[in-house]
């Protein structure tokens, strides 16, 4: 009796819930609060009286409960779950396979456009009955349908003539985790990993379900839960039954489980004294490893593979190719219908090279050589996550091998976790660059979607920002730049501003002025951390290491190519990289006409230039401007969009709760000063070289350039080495 | 507008928030859902209709949006803030200084029992008006009284004759925190370190604010931010900011802040070359530093140091002693009113003799040498937080100094975050325990109150078992430790069922039946815990390095003390360490009787056996079984008790809330798991020794010793090696 009247209690609490949670950001764009406006929350209620998810999948069965907790929250009252079409009203969802009525020839159309994964809403009528229908071929295609459908309602759209239908460009749609098996995570700013091996398998708290729920939500359907810098004992018996406790809860939000492959684990937990991928007893080990890991995740993705970059071990150790260590892996996985991602991102500093060429140069002889079931993985410019970068030169250059894009959602080089900067803008200008590959049209973005060149097997990774932290990306701002990466990754043609809009919807509020605000914040945003960081083409002057805040000093050390002077190359005559002709001449690597574009000082884009050309610093910029006084001015338009920022959030304050007001607050004050960090230390050492005064419309430092070059941070977030 | 529309509704949802969370166990045991009881809440309704806390300062502030938070979620409704004393039903609360009505003569009696922390809460009449008066010398009483007060409704106690008065027994009620700078810490499981030293010092989130509450609730009035084995650099202008920042947060609940000293900091981050107590300049330096502390933290509670202890730098270093180095420190702060907590857990395997027996060794001679500003902290036991240990023969052994008690909350030796064990029966035992140092009645208790040897400073501090997980301490169960340690360092006296059940009834259910059955689980959870890894006097058995799991056949490595063998020092004869006479002697440390009976094999109570005894495999027990028989029953008794919890506690499911009820039944199918790894690991261990059978009342091992031996634990949590 105490039992029932404990769950009676509980359900009317779980109906309630979702409006009355304390906003700690938990919730990301899932928070499904009563609807606001009272005669489009009585259009809801009238439209909805009834759920019929028809089928019992278990990917189903969460497209039921998705709709049955959001539409309880929505619209402050639960909706039935019920069993048959006969009343006005339902909310119907299923496949051809588990609904009549789906299968019907009235949606044999929105059936062909939905294709594997994709859905169709329609409101439709029968007779009497007025109804919503979500359709698709596949269970998933259920659930992302039902996420759609629930966003519509949490963005205030009216249900009347609902005629939907979408399908995913891309087919492999991953996150990227460079989680340790320590708990740390690589360039990790959000706490901790997610991942809790010591209590793996037993323990799988609510959040890893969470986890899956807002992947799906935006049609994630794969997640890499290991660093690329790997760690072969996550191929042991006892690591895999812990990923595979977490395989069986992402499973049911459609969503398949890839682990990274460290290539010399056949000899690390196979004890053989060899990892060369032509030996037979390593190709045996690899076939018997993907077996062994099918029997415990019988839906495995595949595996992430970096070899042969930054000291990890790879087939060149055996004077192999990257095709002969790629193939190696994808025919241990092939049976199951696994993929490898292997990533380009490889250079040398022992090669007398820019460093910006190496990829190319090492990948675009192999072209042809990869397996159906390899892709290549790209980063999106040739050095690596930079806050503006050219598009990299192997999209388009290896057409007979799928390339998937690399984007980094983690803000390794973009202010971490406080600085309020959203990525979309940056994912858009790589994905919209022409490469000319074949001709006008020739985007990136078709060049990973397979249009293109015709591959079915397409894929795009994003480097998770996800962690620990109870808001899981380390700010509430930096969950728009999973949800935007998720968005794009489903369809690339969706605008940065679009996507603003509809997270700020769904995240804070959908009254249009403050949408209006923060979205222009938002989209401003990347331009402003180009400015106050790299402005003008320049690239790769953080702090060493940790990369956290300027320093365009930095020098020596290890390795040439981690130095900013090797990138930014200043001295009394001018400043950048000569990347034409007369220099590494990497322009070369482009298409024409972009290499000619490029490779010219008239036309290059002001954003690109000192990436392609060293300059003067009396060289005069469209502005009319001095070199040195334009990129003095970029660094103070990066501090004064930071205060334009600070400005507009201020201004907002009292119109959201005050939890996420006063973290944004706190945050952009750190932004604004890490930019003037920036600025200060960024103009002071260039100044050195130019030998000229700081302009006017420059504020002065406050500080002298040995103070800026005596900072030490000590214990910065995502650096810590995990014990092996 | 639509920002005062805001603030109203979030002023309802925050109202009800507290009874409509999730139950991730975030809230600890100040949740205050409604009372459940119609009568008794209409009894509350009756009894308080309205709040009065006079005075405004930070901490009295605290108080009243406590009470108006705590009463809207029991009562169900708001509680309006008055300003005057003109109507029926009132909460009062306040000091002499603040409060006319406090300051009255009828209640001076109770405001001398409250003394400098204390406080009293009384019904009274005057007049016609009922009230309910809370009362203290200090703000800080106020504040506990007020959490005390809401205990009451939260425990649903009638409100009708209310004449409560309590006071600490002990002044400095602190919590360890073991976290380094870099995030990670040191034997904690429960995620990692709650300070984001990296956004700090601008980022304050929430969760500062409710670690500083509970701590208040339970009458912790310190906490020491940074680990034992410590670093200088969180002694820099940098990092004091950092820490100062806390402090803010921190002294509105009415904790000081503490730090490591890192005894070689004059060194590491001062630039001198030594470190030698007696040194001029480094006398100035931790002088000057102390000050630079003073500057940013003006309550600053002191310094905790592990000197000379693990490779930890120290006074001895400079042929100096803990003496010496203690009032170093000492010295510095005194000006401030700040102390020193000085450990006395040193030991050196390099001296022959028993570990048991160093630190008594070293600190007893300095007795009476340590400046008045010092204590001495001083682990529950000789050795090592085992799950269970004789007293420290310390206690009671330097009557002419201060002793703090050391208890661990973190569960190093005790199944970390995911077994049941509750503690409280442990530190009572300790507290309990009688050290006959000025004859009979001499308790440990009497000793760290003070009381015994008329010590006016007097502390105790627990090990925080506090991290970033979101239920705070990775468990749900875990959190009575922390309650529990903070009941008992208040005040003593409290029977750990006692604590028990209010922390049930905060945390759970106040129905009856439920109380008593988990209170029951928790109360036998300790000896469970005792016999399934180290019954009869065993101990230190875990696995090297990172204690999880058995590990009775650890021997080698770097010291001798480091293993296993050392302590358990089984042979063909028998099994124990003999430290009476015979051998190591260690029982001459304490006072008769109590060394009389340790020493005696017939009088020494079995739970000490094999602490104080090497005894014969066939050594016949008090129940008549053979010491080997009684080892294996032992073993046995402690999986069974296991499965006893998981039995009660598959009763209550239904009765709680299915997020808690669900980590709960996981857990202690882990500590099913893990007891019989224990069980079966030691019991073939010790038998390779005994050579006899396996008794039929104990199960038989399913796999081979050779299997335990083998198994490798890896990214144990707890044990990831701070960045220097």
């Amino acid at each position: 009796m105490f039992a029932s009247r404990f769950l009676v209690v509980t359900a009317l609490l779980a109906l309630l819930t979702p409006a009355l949670r304390a906003e700690d950001g938990y919730d990301l764009w899932l928070r499904y609060h009563p609807v606001s406006d009272p005669a489009l929350l009585q259009h809801y209620r009238t439209s909805i009286s009834g759920i019929l998810v028809q089928g019992d999948s278990s990917i189903l069965t969460a497209a039921r409960e998705e709709l049955h907790r959001g539409l309880a929250g929505l619209l402050g009252r639960e909706i039935p779950i019920v069993r048959e079409a006969n009343q006005d009203g339902l909310l119907v969802a299923g496949t051809a396979a588990t609904s009549p009525l789906i299968a019907s020839p009235d949606f044999s159309m929105q059936m062909k456009v939905a294709g594997e994964e994709g859905y169709f809403i329609r409101s439709s009528k029968t007779g009497q009955a007025s109804r919503i229908v979500v359709g698709a071929n596949a269970d998933i295609g259920v659930l992302y349908g039902v996420f759609h459908f629930l966003r519509l309602l949490q963005t205030q759209q009216r249900l009347d003539e609902l005629s939907i239908t979408a399908a995913p460009r891309i087919r492999h749609r991953v996150l990227n985790h460079w989680d340790n098996l320590d708990g740390t995570v690589e360039r990790g700013y959000a706490g901790f990993s997610l991942w809790d091996w010591h209590k793996l398998p037993d323990h799988l708290p609510p959040r890893y379900k969470d986890y899956a729920r807002a992947n799906a939500s935006i049609g994630i359907n794969g997640t890499v839960l290991t660093n690329v810098n790997a760690n072969a004992i996550s191929l042991t018996p006892e690591y895999l039954k812990k990923a595979a406790a977490l395989a069986n809860v992402f499973r049911t939000y459609g969503i398949r489980t890839y682990l990274t492959a460290r290539f010399s684990a056949p000899m690390e937990i196979g004890g053989l004294n060899t990892a060369d991928p032509l030996d037979p007893q390593v190709v045996t080990w690899w076939k018997q490893k993907a077996d062994e890991i099918y029997r415990q995740i019988p839906d495995f993705g595949g595996f992430l593979v970096k070899a042969n970059s930054e000291g990890q071990p790879g087939p060149q150790q055996y004077g192999r190719t990257h095709a002969d260590g790629a193939n190696l892996l994808a025919d241990a996985l092939a049976a199951h219908g696994g993929i490898v991602m292997w990533r380009a991102f490889v250079y040398d500093d022992k090669v007398p090279d820019d460093r910006g060429k190496q990829a190319y140069n090492e990948f675009k002889p192999l072209d042809g050589k990869f397996r159906s079931n390899v892709l290549i993985q790209v980063k999106n410019g040739p050095i690596d996550f930079q806050p503006r970068e050219p598009f990299h030169p192997l999209f388009g250059a290896m057409p007979g091998t799928p390339l998937m894009m690399e984007f980094q959602i983690t803000r390794e080089y973009l202010g971490f976790a406080t600085h309020l900067v959203y990525l979309a803008p940056l994912f858009e200008e790589v994905l919209d660059s022409d490469t000319f590959a074949t001709g006008r049209g020739s985007s990136v973005a078709r060049v990973i979607d397979g249009s293109l060149e015709g591959h079915r097997v397409t894929g795009i990774a994003g480097v998770a920002n996800i962690g620990s932290d109870r808001d899981w990306c380390g700010s509430v701002f930096g969950q728009a730049n999973w949800f935007a990466y998720g968005r794009l990754a489903w369809d690339h043609s969706f605008a940065p501003e679009a996507i603003a809009s509809e997270w700020i919807r769904l995240t804070f509020s959908n009254d249009p002025g403050f949408v209006k605000q923060v979205s222009s914040m938002m989209t401003d945003s990347r331009e402003a951390v180009v400015n106050y960081m790299t402005p003008l083409g320049l690239h790769h002057l953080m702090a060493r290491d940790h990369h956290y805040g300027p320093g365009p000093w930095v020098s020596g050390g290890p390795r040439n190519d981690w130095t900013s002077v090797y990138y930014h190359r200043a001295d009394a005559t001018g400043i950048g990289f000569d990347r034409t002709t007369t220099g590494s001449n990497a322009v070369a690597q482009y298409f024409r006409p972009v290499a000619d574009v490029f490779g010219s000082l008239d036309r290059c884009p002001e954003g690109y230039l000192l990436w392609f050309h060293h300059i003067s610093w009396d060289y005069q910029m469209r502005s009319g401007r001095t070199l040195w006084e334009e990129l003095c001015r970029r660094y103070q338009l990066g501090v004064d969009s930071v205060r334009k920022m600070q400005k507009t959030w201020s201004l907002l304050e009292g119109r959201i709760d005050p939890e996420r007001y006063e973290q944004t607050r706190v945050f952009l004050g750190i932004q604004e000063a890490e930019a003037r960090w920036w600025r200060d230390a960024c103009v002071l050492y260039f100044q050195t070289f130019s030998k000229k005064p700081i302009p006017a419309e420059c504020e002065q430092p406050t500080q002298t350039l040995d103070y800026f070059q005596s900072v030490v941070s000590r214990y910065v977030p995502g650096t810590a080495r995990p014990i092996r």
